[in-house]
């Protein structure tokens, strides 16, 4: 089953056999274009690579800027005239389209993104991040896997099917920014001041990675977060435990009764409502990812804790992608300097936030939150709840035609199975793009989760990027054998 | 009733009517030359307040022992050989003894410390803090009343004895040391080297306050401390709240469950075993206590909270003083800068600390506290609890001769009546005398509560400098006239 390992370019002893047979389809000829092809495909790639566009580095925006340029020149270099680097409130997004598959055909929107996270070799690297270095099937540099790499693929894929048979099944766009990994605070806006520019049937994002290479996944869900801060003010300034201790109410252990009636002994939230808009979760899902199931051991091997903790009624996948959650990610009150120091703090805070599954809505958490806490606040202090950051969970159903001609994909691109997977944190620019634009995102990571991604030595497996061409190369054809939609 | 204001030495016109009446007491002849003498000990205070003894500040351990140099020279001119400046761990203790009352009579240690806290000008001194000036019947300085104005009160009064009678009515030690602003960590060590040298039958100890000037008090007890930290480990390092929040236990959580539970609703503590061994409050006790009392309205309006809190069983001033407490002095855990970060911390922890009342003995408290911890740590996180400090509380019952002849002092030398009061603060020095020397320890503050001690402006008012010599003078022919105890 599946495409083997000794067919892929690099290891092949023969390109005899990539010979298209006259039957063949056109992803049949623009695959093995990209296998005849491939070293250049990387070389291209290592151009891209070698722009340090760190976006969260000032100093950088010329770097982030020149990778934008390059990609459009390239993309233009295709045949695609639109390709442009487009402004926007911060670094530049690159737009691109080719619609020559007419109306009748569906417009797939490739979002991926061309900035990076810092890199120095002081951080551990054994070669400079930014010099790309082929060595044991891997290409090491930072943004190899995030997101260079994986954007590329797409961009190859178009290309695959326009050197060979001139025209791709499906109209395509390319929205790709150099924001991602500053939270892509202008992407939202873009999208929503260019809706008519970039309508399309579908999205498909791949920045994302899979556990081994036999296991793909695609991902249909992300977690919403409502985040929140809590400020208990007691007395007026800290107090002396000696004088005032015993007739003034602790602002840190009004902090701690609050924070302890957040979760039942059940080990479910306790805030009365917040359960009530989660979308149940279908046999045929729990089946799903059960596929993708995480033992005790695996767990506590991976977070170096004692014990798996939550909702006994679900399996630990379940809780970390499945279900809502709820977590103090700080505390803070008093001293916590070394050695004793003995005040009565004059306020406590806690920084709370909820990851959410759909159908729940950020806003109305943060109403049933303030609400709890405040039925809990007693009359000896003051109780504040802020909401910090909102985001809405995409949950987006894994029958909709667009998500299983995926798995077609990667049967016959990739050579295994997908599984559907729910990814547990957030990715607003997901959610914004579903929600905004009302089409199905569909989430097809060709990394791995072992690429070391914001961290030194980040690599990516050169096999998962020509698997990942030629599943892109599929995908497109799928989607065009899909029955046509309704027009809007 | 009492001393009226306009007798005093720096208000009154005449000092005929001071004269000595053929019968009195050596005592009046003493009172009489303290007020003869009362800006001369003025001026003498004042060559001491202008050495800058600052002990936590090492650049100034040579005005440390200059300081103590001073004070030796100044009590050997009394008259006091034995005046001498002995060597600790850290600055110099200053010791003199008279001991010309003979063995029939009761022997007074006085412990007071010639240290003091920094100030500079820039903190908000009106005048600079080391040149002491009398303004509206005070004087402004650092030092002023904490502790050198108060200490030198006792030299003062022994002088007058000396000056008048030749002899006092007692025998007197003195105990002054450099290190009470730094924690006294000399202290302890010192009275246990020279426990022979130091013996006595009572010691006195004025470096504390009273309300208002017609309210004198008398500290009969303060409380001790078990000071605890509690950490808590969860995972191996900070984790995503995405990726693993759902069965991942926080420790932020386990922290406030833990700490939620140290109180029951009645506001008692909930540590089993923890009252067992307060000794209670007798309704003679109460009543005294009752002398002091603190309205609802007066606790906010000094500590700025809503509204009191704590056992209704107690009255708020009961709470304060003669009650056991326990309290959060700080809470940490994750993140506690701008803005939200999504993150499970990897560890959370607190500083917990009690004010414990005679007869609590810090360490079995210690014992309940982490056996009480242990039985609520879930088997998901590692939970340590550490003993930080710990001072056992002084409970010295206000009925001792001693301590009531302290009461006839005020009424005589002060001319009001004083009561017995607990203080909630834990000073370690006067446990560690009464439970190494094993003698009664009266706290005779001659400071007014709202004297500024660490503040800008520290001041004292010049009428409680020679109300307290006059008071002191009194209080040892008091100590004289109490029925010999059966000798040791």
């Amino acid at each position: 089953m599946g495409l083997p390992r000794a067919t892929l370019p690099e290891t092949r002893k023969s390109a005899k056999r990539w010979e298209a047979p006259p039957s063949e389809r056109s992803s049949d000829a623009a695959r093995k274009f990209s296998r005849k092809h491939a070293e250049r495909f990387r070389h291209e790639l290592f151009e891209l690579i070698r722009i340090p566009s760190l976006s969260g580095d000032p100093a950088r925006a010329g770097d982030v800027k020149r990778a934008a340029e390059w990609l459009a020149a390239h993309i233009r270099a295709l045949g695609l005239k639109s390709a442009r680097v487009m402004p926007t409130r911060g670094h530049p997004v690159v737009y691109a389209e080719w619609l020559g598959a007419g109306k009748n055909k569906p417009t797939v929107l490739v979002y991926g993104h061309y900035d990076v996270v810092p890199a120095e070799m002081e951080d551990g690297w054994d070669t400079p991040p930014f010099e790309p270095v082929e060595k044991g099937g891997k290409i090491y540099a930072r943004g190899a896997t995030d997101d260079k790499g994986q954007l590329f693929i797409h961009v190859k894929a178009l290309e695959s099917y326009l050197e060979t048979t001139g025209r791709a099944p499906v109209n395509v766009k390319f929205l790709l920014e150099g924001e991602e990994e500053i939270s892509s605070p202008s992407l939202a806006p873009f999208i929503k001041s260019n809706l008519k520019l970039l309508e399309s049937d579908v999205c498909v994002i791949s920045d994302s990675g899979m556990p081994a290479i036999e296991k793909p996944a695609i991902g249909h869900s992300l977690r919403g977060m409502t985040y929140i801060e809590i400020e208990i003010q007691g007395p007026r300034e800290d107090l002396h435990s000696g004088f005032w201790g015993g007739a003034t109410h602790n602002p840190a252990h009004v902090l701690a009764d609050i924070l302890s009636k957040f979760y039942k002994p059940d080990n479910t939230i306790a805030v009365r409502g917040f359960y009530d808009d989660v979308v149940p979760l279908t046999p045929k899902e729990r089946a799903m990812i059960a596929k993708a199931a995480l033992t005790e051991n695996q767990f506590k091997a991976a977070t170096g804790v004692s014990a798996v903790w939550g909702d006994k009624k679900f399996t630990i996948r379940e809780r970390l992608s499945a279900r809502p959650t709820l977590e103090i990610n700080g505390l803070w009150s008093g001293y916590s300097g070394p050695g004793p120091k003995t005040i009565i703090p004059a306020s406590a805070g806690a920084k709370v936030s909820c990851r959410l599954v759909g159908d729940q809505d950020p806003d109305k958490i943060f109403r049933l939150l303030k609400k709890h806490i405040e039925s809990l606040a007693p009359p000896t202090v003051k109780v504040k709840t802020t909401l910090l950051s909102k985001g809405k969970p995409a949950l987006i159903p894994f029958d909709l035609p667009e998500m299983q001609a995926a798995t077609r994909a990667y049967k016959k691109g990739w050579g295994h199975d997908a599984i559907f997977t729910r990814g547990g944190g957030s990715i607003p620019i997901v959610a914004d793009i579903y929600n905004i634009m009302k089409i199905p995102v569909v989430m097809m990571g060709y990394g791995l989760d072992s690429d070391g991604l914001h961290s030194p030595n980040e690599h990516y497996t050169i096999e998962m990027f020509h698997r990942g061409i030629e599943t892109a190369i599929v995908y497109l054809e799928e989607l065009a054998d899909l029955p046509p939609k309704k027009k809007k």
